[in-house]
């Protein structure tokens, strides 16, 4: 019998109406043939609440007695959808994540999945049970209850699916699928049916929140197939896969997407004498400031001196410019400037690859709209550009059009 | 160092600023030199809007998942006391029942203690954290999630102690004792410094809600030095203790307190052939209505029949007089007679069990006060009559006096 993993997310069981909705449509799978794990996130607001009271004492509260608070969340939700799945006369149980034995190591509010126990949900599903599982939580060896942080009950479902060898497992959320850009800019956007692991990490990494990171890489990992669908609607959402198995849809289609961060904002120093240690000695201090940086471009310039340009979070922009000054003055560097109003457009797609040309087309396209590129930087199955704030849109749409992913490939 | 496990109801932590509270209390006792273990029940409302969530879904909610639903209210309450220790800089831990290995029976949603396995806490203890652990919750061997029933966060409280031989269980709640009677019928009712396991029993079994007759018995078996104290007033509330111990102090007194029932009514049978089983027949039918018996009194009666009288709840009087009726035609006696507008006074003390002339003592005292006894029962430690309701409060205040409750002992 075909086995398949659901997780349902805060939003899709924020009432109690919406967990009843989401045991009819757990059901509506069961009587297709298919045995059924449901992972279930904290009723939508429930998380808020309880980091509120924590944060009545303790407004740093973290460590050990947040996880034990938190975890109540979904265990609310498990014994309410268990409720549901009997009163419709399907027998059901709920565990919490150290039940159902999910095993973590020890770091409390990030903890990492190190092992599953899947003994007890394997005979319940014998004996025809719907099994319903909390999301986001664990025990360590200790048996301290611990939590993946938020967001990680994407990866409780994956974890699952890839201990039980499940099928599928299917993310529901307040999205159908994954688009070709996001359609609140183009509205001509398009749900893909499949994409690989790799480009859906690429556009998780550069804002499309669709799924958890971790929850991606994980079911790459252990090649899980991954479907993303909505709750609230019917359809078929969209497969991530591998790349070998997405290789007869994907064949024509150069890139998969268009992804893009409203939220950059670039630094650069000028004139820098270039020696070694001198990327460490202008990234270190940012990283001290706890600044994350995305973008790091270093080029050959006047005088045998180097210059250097990173990206980081725009709301960070004036404590990186203040510290990237002290270092200007060490190194004795010749400038420092700034922008924070760039916006970062990326092409993603594992077509590149194969298919020479890809980049040049992409800046043909932003060229044609008078759009100047202000850095650029490239990976394997990505090509990103910097621009100016006030293009997003255009390029965006641009770029859709040009690579043709407003056209349906079948 | 001496140990005292403590145990706060949910209205001495029905807010965060109740919680720091009582963390600020259990901490000037830990200052005194001593160990801690805190037993706390949900915040005050919570586990009623947990209960409506599943009534919502369920309306006859009950059994495995509805005990998975309601300890989440306790699990809410162990990690907030725990941070707001960590918050005063004393090192906490808490724990849920599952995870102290407070071992229960499967019996859901009234789940009895089978054994506690103290290790983590002894461990605690010794690292000199304060430990914070659920009440009202266990696992059973199979590790499902269980309840002891309402309320059962005394019984929690009164079997860690014994399990880990504390030198007193300390119940706070929200009177500071035990009283000689209600205050609110008799303004010059006194608190008892001490009172035994059996006078306890008797009392809270005649409605002085003070504490759970379950924790009481089970602080009986164990031995375990019960005190109720209030939890936000000082002072040294009342100790329950064995006769033993408090045979000192209670030598003069005779008897301990007053306690009254409003809710009674009273059920009689006349004229019934006095045959083996009449006694089956009568109360059989009222048993299989779902109606407790209280008092229950049979008696000779005229030209070798049987009159039979005994109480119920003043909720199940129509019922259980239909019932009757219905059987009174079965066994052809002569009448069926009933009253709902009674009630029952008790007087309770150990010191009668040495003492005669108690009961006629309490007859004078009645008379003298007009009041017309329509029943009477004895047990060893307790004598009760039935009255006309309206006589209630001049019962209690006259045997109060008479039996010279009002007066201090030392």
């Amino acid at each position: 019998m075909p086995l398949l993993v659901q997780k349902y997310g805060g939003t899709s069981v924020g009432t109690v109406e919406r967990i009843e909705a989401v045991a009819d449509k757990v059901i509506g799978y069961k009587e297709l043939g298919n045995d059924m794990v449901v992972v279930v996130s904290a009723m939508s607001g429930e998380t808020n609440r309880l980091v509120s009271l924590a944060q009545e004492i303790d407004p740093q509260a973290k460590g050990r007695e947040l996880d034990v608070l938190l975890t109540t969340g979904e265990q609310v939700t498990i014994a309410l959808l268990a409720m549901a799945f009997e009163k419709r006369g399907y027998p059901a149980r709920s565990y919490t994540g150290g039940q159902v034995g999910i095993i973590t190591d020890s770091a409390h509010n990030k903890a990492r999945i190190k092992s599953i126990n899947d003994e007890n949900i394997r005979r319940d599903l014998e004996a025809g049970r719907i099994v319903v599982v909390a999301g986001f939580q664990g025990i360590d060896e200790y048996n301290n209850i611990t939590t993946l942080g938020r967001g990680g009950s994407d990866t409780t479902g994956v974890a699952l699916a890839a201990a039980l060898k499940a099928d599928e497992c299917q993310i529901f959320t307040d999205v159908d699928g994954v688009y070709t850009t996001d359609p609140r800019v183009e509205p001509e956007a398009r749900r893909l049916n499949t994409i690989t692991f790799e480009e859906m990490l690429e556009m998780a990494s550069l804002g499309s929140k669709v799924l958890q990171i971790r929850a991606v890489e994980f079911a790459q990992k252990y090649q899980v197939p991954l479907r993303v669908l909505s709750s609230f609607e019917t359809g078929e959402g969209t497969l991530i896969t591998t790349e070998y198995e997405a290789e007869d849809i994907m064949e024509q289609a150069l890139i998969s997407g268009i992804a893009f961060n409203r939220d950059e904002a670039q630094l650069t120093i000028n004139g820098v004498a270039d020696t070694p240690g001198v990327a460490y000695q202008i990234l270190g201090p940012i990283s001290d400031a706890n600044i994350e940086v995305d973008m790091i471009l270093q080029n050959i310039g006047a005088d045998g001196t180097t210059d250097f340009t990173f990206t980081v979070h725009r709301n960070d922009f004036d404590t990186a410019l203040a510290s990237l000054q002290k270092t200007a003055e060490n190194l004795k560097a010749r400038e420092v400037s700034g922008n924070n109003k760039i916006v970062k457009i990326s092409i993603v797609g594992v077509g590149m690859r194969s298919h020479a040309g890809i980049a040049s087309r992409m800046f043909e396209v932003l060229a044609k709209e008078g759009i100047n590129i202000l850095m650029i930087s490239t990976s394997e199955i990505k090509i990103s550009v910097v621009v100016d704030e006030k293009y997003l849109e255009l390029g965006v749409r641009a770029l859709h059009e040009g690579f043709g992913l407003n056209k349906d490939p079948e």
